[in-house]
């Protein structure tokens, strides 16, 4: 019966409802049946995300038009769902307005059975705590909390507990760790995701570091707690699958996601050597929307690959001619223009 | 007569009144006297500045009246004015309401006769002209922006010169650049200070990051622009003043500003040997309020002090018993409580 | 008959002659038979090796016989072969006459079809190349050679491929790349990497650094090379494994050597769900004998595995009390003691 | 009585003579007087340090008699001494015996009144004791010992003043601690150096990462010890004066000899304004020829000067043309050619 319960909250989540009286009504139960030591998913992460970009004009006004239209060609493939406003959703560009409501208009345009895990993080408890409730509000099935990084010289490990903590205690939906040193410059430490994967609303954690050693050991040290790990990058999706991930949020999703999710069944299917070819292939496309040319490369390929792209907001500039050649250069060298 | 009316324009400004038609005036000026290849500082920096604390109740609260209490006994000091809002000011955790307010109530407190320099960086370039002119709509005297951060991998000269322009284009009081690798992670690189400090509206920097020679290159670089450096520590306030640092942001000075104020009256009139002195006995109080324990650490001091200090916004945590001790120790052995 | 010639070459090389001949003989078959585009190994390196440990007795004196004692035990074991003088064998702490000596004895236990790597590197490129030739000399079937790293600042692409080339043409014996930031602080350039990989007597690349997207990028862009990619720790193998390694080289391989190899042989043959299970549970002890306690940690683990252990030379530092109360924990929860 | 014959050993051993006699007596002296708690310099430091470069031709090999000539120039300067084997020695490129030999050869031209302090620091603690005897022993005043770096894993406090003590024990000559994070990427921890300044054979610090703020705390903590620091730069000379350093080991004192005693002369006679003009003339140049082109570039500068310079051994590259074109222009802007 409680797996049923699980199962209509769950669905009414998809749905965009709040998630408040099924989480009561789930947590009720557990501790009603005596269940706190085993732990269910509250939320099925497996799969492929892109964290989805947000199309902005020349003059730096959001189209939600085009961010719907996306939407929509996003919604065709196979993706477990959509991130929105993770890194590469610019949303330190985004006002506390804007971010609400892109996850609705994403909300209302993505498939029911779709996920929208949305980028809730903060600098600050409260504020991540606020901007939480609202995105749930407006239908996230969950959310996803990036570090603090500003005071990092005092966000030691107790810090980032109480930090998740209290968020994890006052969000209607599951949380999801994000740990991304590329952007922070600092990593979620290992002994706070321990600890932080036996909170009950706390259901995974993504990765973007690419140190495959921790990631394993993350998966190994929280299998007791069912806690699912995503890759954070195309780079090594792959061996993130080899050493237990469940799925990935991949910039390069945006663009190629057809791929990625061909990627995984391979994975899941134990086709190693298959998966291993076109892994190989997304290595340099990925660099080069990530590490090297960053959210302006990857809405430039966008455009290539009939999405609305267009450029990032200021400070962010967009492409020169050599790095928009080099680009082109690369997803042709691979194979995919 | 132009010394006169841009005296007239700074008492304007000083008064809470908007800047943009003194701007407008002193450059109408400059171009019709054909001065633009002499540069005068629109605004005098030299001296002094505690980047003020923003006092919160247990509950995360802003306290409006505890800060015009501190701010009443700050401006009873020499200082040249206060910093609003840099990092010790908590200014990530403040919603952009707050953020405005606070400056509004400091304003309101502080004598004409010292500058409100307000920290209105945020990580996008609108966001931070937009928050700039609200500042500056309050009575903020200059604003100070820090450098964006997260997209990390992308902000290059080009990036921080395009930003730092457009802010200081649109700005209607003078911009102050802000480096703070200790938060940031990241320095603005001197190729992109030494382009930006030829800008009219961009009459400084503060630097946080304590290379002493890289300060020094920066000011023998831009003597011809009168740009003026301020050292963003305590720590190394003899060694900048030596090299030719006009003056300094220091958190320390919210708990020993008296001291601070002796160090740079010593400093300019070259009583080198007292000067050490002192600041011998200011380097380990300072190091534990800043790298050590930061604010949390500086606001337990306030609170020794006199003023009003409280606790942190979370995720910054209140100290320990043992880091209370700990602090305590240092401002005795060194003579300070 | 050409690989006729080259396994002569490969009998003669281990049998501790010099391969100066074979390599010129080598080069000219394949320049008289055309082949130059066509790129055969001259020593294939697939499987697990040892960075075997040196033992020293509380004086810091070099203990040939215990040694001895080890290799002969290693010897049973199924590795390709072992690496004598990886950062493991504390080559920075010997003198040049130990180094060679070392070598020397090593190469006279092993048996003829196991390899004897010997780590040659010194800061000047000089010095690697007599050290290398003096290691060949005395048996060595290749050598590996860390980068230098003092000169840091001045160590860019150009100076490694300048660097690594002069050695891999005067040497006796194939040339392994070798990078450790771990050790050195820093990281062998990828474009260094895949220039180099095009040398006939550069044959492969231990990799220490963990990053496993840089580690399939490598593997992929010099697969026309057939450049030889081993993974520089236990740690993250069986990812090495699933981007298309040929081996590794783990400290972690001098006290669970049997285990490693099982590793190897579940990854090559397919069996991937038994080698995670593995793989966990090899992660805290090889962090444990790498980054965590280092070569102290691996000295006392061979002496509960039997081995000679011993302490490292000074200032390395036996382990305290509460580390080895630590490390016992981590291998005996993970089921190995 | 004391002081006589202190000033005894330190004439003998300025003379090159063997400090075994002079420390054993002044340690029995201060031992029977009862003095340990009063701390006198065994060795005064004060004063300006070419730290030499080593000339080769461009086979690579050591031109002594060109080292010898440069010595004979550079013992015409104000210099307190010369800094034999410091990092821009090469000395990481030198075999054993040629270090020990540059240390005799020199020793043999400088005049007795300066001071010659030999780089004597390896990897490990009992290599650099050999070293540091092998040194004293042809005559070094003192040695300046690196920090070893390799393991930096394991390298704590602990294992620092372990290293540092042990050789200070054994070492006939006082010895100079010797931290330069641009190279070996790591800084002695002040808790370290706090300890290891009350050991009665160290003597002082080369400090050449910069921080002014840790230079300053340094010299406060130690004040007690009269622990001498000597600044490791010129880019920051004058802020270390102005904070109690007693000298400097300078790169640029191989080429701008003169002006930089003379800087020393300003700081110490208190005239800081004009001792702030030539410190801004000598800051770009010091960073061509240390972070920004290195001993490549200040070799090239020391053909300009007239000094032998030649080309630094491989992997260091001699400049390229652009390289030296702009290493030009910087002394020729700076009105030094």
């Amino acid at each position: 019966m409680l797996q049923r319960l699980i199962g209509i909250c769950q669905t009414l989540s998809r749905r965009g409802k709040s998630f408040s009286l099924c989480q009561m009504l789930k947590r009720g139960l557990r501790l009603g049946l005596g269940l706190s030591p085993v732990r269910h998913y509250t939320l099925d992460l497996r799969g492929i995300y892109p964290p989805i970009t947000t199309p902005f004009n020349p003059l730096g006004q959001l189209q939600y038009q085009q961010l719907v239209d996306n939407v929509h060609r996003w919604s065709q493939l196979p993706f477990r769902g959509l991130v929105v406003q993770g890194s590469n959703g610019e949303y330190p560009f985004l006002t506390e307005t804007e971010r609400v409501e892109v996850v609705n208009r994403v909300r209302q345009v993505v498939p029911a059975d779709k996920l929208v895990v949305a980028g809730s993080g903060c600098e600050s408890t409260e504020a991540t705590l606020e901007m939480t409730k609202k995105m749930a509000a407006v239908g996230a099935d969950a959310v996803m909390v990036v570090t603090p990084s500003y005071y990092r010289g005092r966000l030691n490990s107790a810090a980032f507990v109480h930090h998740y903590s209290r968020v994890a205690d006052g969000s209607p939906v599951p949380v999801v760790l994000y740990s991304v040193p590329g952007n922070t410059g600092l990593e979620l430490p290992l002994d706070a995701i321990l600890t932080l994967s036996q909170h009950p609303n706390i259901i995974g954690l993504k990765d973007s570091g690419g140190d495959i050693t921790r990631m394993a050991l993350i998966i190994y040290k929280t299998r007791k707690q069912e806690f699912q790990v995503l890759a954070g990058s195309a780079g090594f999706l792959l061996s993130a699958y080899s050493v237990g991930a469940v799925g990935a949020v991949c910039a390069l999703a945006n663009v190629l996601g057809e791929q990625l999710c061909s990627l995984e069944k391979l994975c899941l299917s134990g086709k190693w050597e298959e998966a291993l070819e076109l892994q190989y292939r997304l290595l340099e496309p990925n660099t080069m929307v990530t590490r090297t040319l960053g959210i302006s490369g990857l809405k430039q390929a966008l455009e290539w690959f009939g999405y609305h792209g267009g450029v990032p907001r200021s400070p962010l500039q967009p492409l020169t001619d050599t790095e928009r050649t080099d680009l082109r250069a690369v997803f042709t060298n691979n194979g995919w223009l």
